[in-house]
């Protein structure tokens, strides 16, 4: 299996996750206008796969770049890093990618367009390299919070696909398996796009865990039922207090999770984390294209002018958070005092 | 706009409810057996109106008997009776009315098949007639609990669809709007059958009563951003604690409301509650075939071998509900007192 992205001579492949899992079709994306439109139209989706998406995006961006040095060089950096900046909105990891490239723009910027480009894809290398082991040290800190023999609920996908490899919320499913322990995991389709029924299931099947798919409002009956013993998810961005951005129905999981005495963990690097922020009032959410709701797979499923909502993300409170797992451990609440230092 | 179901000359017609709101088809039913399949495939759905389909398909079941009297009779009649009684579990309504339709025959089996066809048909009739009547009742109860201005969610379709006419959860919008209430609707789409995002959509479309057209998942965000005054949902079946059966994602917007202070309202008919069960532990949760969580309009969006869970129902515990509505009036807790008496 090819990862979720690859550098390729001079371009950056990518499997196009619109098609999975009927068709494993990959996209190449030779110009930064192609990867973010590739972004912003969820070719490649999850926080930090899009990081590392645009990350690459940025080097294809000054592949382009012909002014040498000075004033012109700048804005045309400046053009390239705005139009990434703006695929996407909530994640924190494409803001955070992108101003790790400026800080090697900004250091090697005087010493000529070749040293430049190749700074920038060490960069992004990194970014890739690093993410693929810091989903290995999730995984190892929060398998320990699963038990042998467990069910657990994950929602959208925060697996190999939504990040280098191995994934956050999927990366701790599968330390545990590979730990020894029994899991089956109980995947919510997740309207509208269908992450969970289209991309989790196919994850884990190719892995050979257990997985059940549900529809998203089976999910609190089944927990009523004890049949969940944890709830795991991923993150787009988490606030100084632990409240956490995530996939559109993330919130009403927490909640119920709570109502039935169901621990609930978020599964996120530290670049997910952003510290500017002193809880989730200030997160903005995206409101995607209404046609995703009115849609699926591109059929109309009803009135075709029906007025639609569709914010992609919700927040959760911390307080409905157990914990949440980054590559420097189990974070327990206060998460301002347990999370935020570095 | 035809009534959900009709009695035409020998036969029972019915809007497909599987095609709306793509397309209007209308299914002539003649024989018993053609109804028992009808509420089996969902053809018609919605507890009110499936009895109403059960007491009409059991006149045409005796319209193919031949014996006149007697224990042959009788046997005939059990057969039809079973057929029609085995095709989905959990609605009080289908075996309310089939009650009915029996009495109706015990009194007059004896007097030869013309006078018992009748009477039957009579039944019938009068059960559609009473449904309507009563869904009028149940919305100017609940009217009175919608404040002018209020954005109320409903789930799955408990509108004109699923009963004669009007309908209960519906009904009670209807009501509101018609005393001059300004009322928005969010409507949950309501996988896997997506009831909200093809009925509950097209109905108040076709009424022009503002409707949006949400996922299940975005539901508890919506409560908690203050953006949704009140839940109305419909029932399937109610114990004599309050506990009630409805459709599966019920169960998790009751407790969403709760935790956000907001009010949990049941829409039902009085024939909808099973005095026979003392809470909702005894209802029978009816598990449907996993293709249509597979599926989206008979497209694959999965693994095509995934395994699934798929019950069609869950139960609410009576904590979470704030009143329940019925054609006599606005039941409050404790429902063991104020639901059950004659």
């Amino acid at each position: 299996m090819l990862p979720t992205i690859a550098w390729r001579g001079r371009s950056v492949i990518m499997i196009d996750q619109r098609k999975l899992p009927g068709q494993e079709i990959y996209v190449r994306c030779r110009t930064y206008i192609q990867v973010a439109q590739a972004i912003e139209k969820m070719v490649v989706r999850g926080a930090p796969a899009i990081g590392i998406a645009a990350a690459y995006g940025l080097v294809l961006g000054t592949l382009a770049l012909t002014a040498e040095t000075g004033r012109s060089l700048d804005r045309d950096f400046e053009k390239v890093y705005k139009r990434l900046e703006r695929t996407r909105p909530t994640a924190r990891n494409l803001f955070w990618a992108l101003e790790r490239m400026r800080a090697v723009y900004e250091r090697t910027r005087s010493e000529g367009l070749r040293v430049m480009r190749a700074a920038l894809l060490d960069e992004a290398r990194a970014i890739e390299c690093e993410d693929a082991e810091t989903n290995r040290a999730i995984g190892q800190h929060g398998q320990a919070l699963l038990g042998d023999g467990w069910t657990v609920l994950t929602h959208c996908n925060a697996g190999a696909l939504a990040t280098a490899e191995y994934g956050t919320a999927l990366g701790i499913i599968r330390a545990a398996v590979a730990a020894g322990k029994s899991i089956k995991v109980f995947a919510d389709e997740t309207r509208p796009f269908l992450q969970g029924a289209r991309l989790t299931v196919w994850e884990l099947d190719r892995d050979g865990i257990p997985v059940v798919l549900i529809t998203d409002g089976m999910a609190g009956w089944f927990m009523r039922r004890g049949e969940i013993q944890a709830v795991v998810v991923g993150a787009d961005r988490i606030a100084r207090n632990g409240d956490t951005a995530n996939k559109i129905g993330t919130y009403s999981l927490a909640v119920l999770a709570k109502e039935n005495g169901v621990p609930f963990f978020v599964a996120a690097p530290m670049s997910t984390i952003d510290l500017t922020l002193p809880d989730g009032g200030g997160i903005p959410i995206e409101e995607r294209n209404p046609d995703e709701v009115r849609e699926v797979g591109g059929r109309l499923i009803t009135v075709p002018y029906v007025e639609v909502r569709n914010p992609a993300f919700d927040v959760t409170p911390a307080a409905y958070i157990t914990a949440i797992v980054t590559e420097r451990g189990v974070h327990r609440p206060p998460y301002e005092k347990n999370l935020g230092g570095r």
